[in-house]
């Protein structure tokens, strides 16, 4: 017997803990093979390997811990068998905490004019070359082990939120297809989450988050939401959900990422979010603050001493001036989409933080009280 | 009498100090009222007060000391007297370390069809929008005295090395504005440089060299090298103004950022550099080395697990496989410029310091000879 145990026997590679409740909204430890994750916990999304326009060691100075990475854009671009070959997503891009892949299947059901789907899986056309490829469920699995994330999802069909027929349809193929993930994933060291969808039909989200539960993921992700319906529509199906989802396993609310629609989903008894906003949005020239969205480029900018916020701590808000992030983006700098995705991130994870250390202290119904009355006051 | 003094009626704002030689190269100590410049020094390139695609936090990583700010970019975006308004460049762009601004001449005279010269100075066309505007001596100190860094430059002309008429008109040009710019410069707080002219033409060098050197400026400039000329008539004309050029005041050779050319330029007794090549070439895909340039792009890094430079201790070299860095180069990502403007400042800066040390421990000959070795090498 070796005297090193690198995974000692009676230590799960995985497991969830919920540490405190208020309401039901929860806080949680969710440990994984590369580090324990905090929930509620906010994934910053690098599509190709990257969180745009940051390095690792940045994104790591701003306290992120779990980040998701595009099955469908790394499959196209290099391949999962060239990062495979690197050892993986983690040393490949040099991410020391939780990677979570996405399955693929939402961005191939976005591109409605360049796939074709079948009971099998889905055949699409590249948006990089315009050549053709195949997902199914096993090719998705294969892939998100090749590309070795801690957290990888089952392959689903995501469906226009108010298409009955075809929620119907997407539904019934989703858990057929969520069966066939689980008989062809093979890594120990990945969790599978499964995801269930049913658009804006109560029947049908009832029924796709009993079958997924039943299937025993130890995750369990709301997919096609944020895609279309209102936000009444969707915090009432999370709170038709959250009856549902088994209490004692993470729950994943994939695609959102506003900083309302965090303290909502949060109210509500979700833990895992992910989103490309903080970052798209600094690309666009957007600083978000938890009391709405300042664009930069406006010219009454021009010569304002002031910083994005004056009460955030991130390396933009304690250095730079409006004036000087106006300057940068008019003259195309780089440093703009960077300056700007550091604030970003640094707002939705410290409001992460800050509801997780609320819930701790039992003051998040406060806390999120007091969050939307700001968000009144300015509006 | 008050209590602290922050400049004690004996310390100079400005001094320069050599403290060791070998051959004609010098390593020495340059105070400024932003620190201290060790030299041998090379200034990375902040064109529009950004030094491109890095963060200042990643530059005093990179143990950048001196950076350079364009007076004609500046001047026309976000305008001198915006950045006054904040303060100057060191709060607008947060470094805390020296700066120096060139005139804004060099610019505008590589536009040969959009401006006119005449006796009192330069009509041009702005690159970003077509408006006339009037560059002068006196106009270019007011601009740079707005800007407030602590080296800034006279206002000359630089003329095609090899023009011989040109070249005569030109020097006697930047001998009457030189005197000029030192009769309207007013803050104390700033170090004004001479530039000398004169193309390819030794006695034109030996003349301008002669009267600049002679006006008393703290540092004196090599202006029109590395425009077009060979290596070997930069080298010669080095070697000559060495001999002209004050012993105890720093020489600054501008434009000039190869390591060979660096290694070159403090064998011939030269004390500052400033180049936009590490950021430029790192945003067109290629990684300098002491060996020479890595193109990133190319197929046979696609699954090349080795770092860029195996010697080499930067972020990227540390962290990043050539793999992942041609990955972003193919997917357009903004990490791909950010890792590799850190690696190729690093390698010039790491290569500053090795001169530096080398010439206090007396070994300078012995390392630009291997140097190079190497290089040959290589080729």
């Amino acid at each position: 017997m070796s005297l090193v145990e690198t995974n000692p026997p009676n230590r799960a590679l995985f497991s969830f803990e919920v540490t405190a409740r208020q309401g039901r909204a929860r806080t949680g430890l969710f440990r994984t093979p590369h580090g324990d994750l905090l929930t509620p916990v906010f994934a910053p999304v690098g599509t190709s390997a990257t969180v745009k326009a940051v390095t690792p060691a940045q994104l790591q100075e701003l306290g992120a811990t779990l980040i998701l990475a595009n099955t469908y854009h790394l499959y196209l671009r290099p391949g999962d068998e060239t990062i495979s070959q690197m050892g993986g997503l983690h040393p490949f891009m040099q991410w020391p905490n939780p990677i979570l892949t996405d399955s693929g299947g939402y961005q191939v059901f976005s591109m409605a004019d360049s796939r074709r789907i079948d009971e099998d899986g889905v055949t699409f056309k590249s948006h990089i070359d315009g050549s053709i490829h195949r997902l199914t469920p096993e090719k998705a699995i294969t892939i998100q082990e090749n590309l070795a994330a801690d957290i990888i999802m089952a392959f689903d069909e995501c469906a226009p939120p108010y298409d009955r027929t075809t929620n119907e349809r997407a539904v019934e193929r989703t858990h057929r297809w969520a069966e066939r993930c689980i008989k062809v994933k093979s890594r120990s060291d990945q969790a599978l989450f499964g995801i269930a969808q049913g658009g804006i039909f109560h029947d049908l989200r009832e029924e796709s988050a009993r079958f997924i539960s039943e299937l025993g993921f130890p995750g369990n992700a709301i997919g096609g939401l944020s895609v279309g319906e209102t936000k009444e529509e969707m915090h009432t199906i999370l709170s038709e959900l959250d009856e549902i989802l088994p209490e004692d396993k993470p729950r994943y609310l994939m695609g959102v990422g506003s900083p309302e629609d965090l303290v909502n989903g949060v109210l509500r008894g979700v833990d895992m979010f992910d989103c490309v906003l903080p970052t798209r949005l600094a690309r666009h020239h957007a600083a978000i603050t938890r009391n709405g969205r300042i664009n930069l480029v406006n010219a009454i900018h021009q010569n304002d001493p002031q910083p994005i916020d004056e009460s955030c701590s991130c390396y933009t808000c304690i250095h730079f001036s409006r004036a000087y992030l106006r300057h940068l983006i008019i003259a195309k700098e780089m440093l703009a989409a960077t300056l700007l995705s550091i604030h970003n991130l640094h707002t939705l994870l410290q409001l992460m933080q800050d509801m997780r250390q609320s819930l701790v202290a039992g003051t998040f119904e406060a806390f999120a009280a007091q969050f939307f009355a700001a968000q009144e006051h300015i509006q």
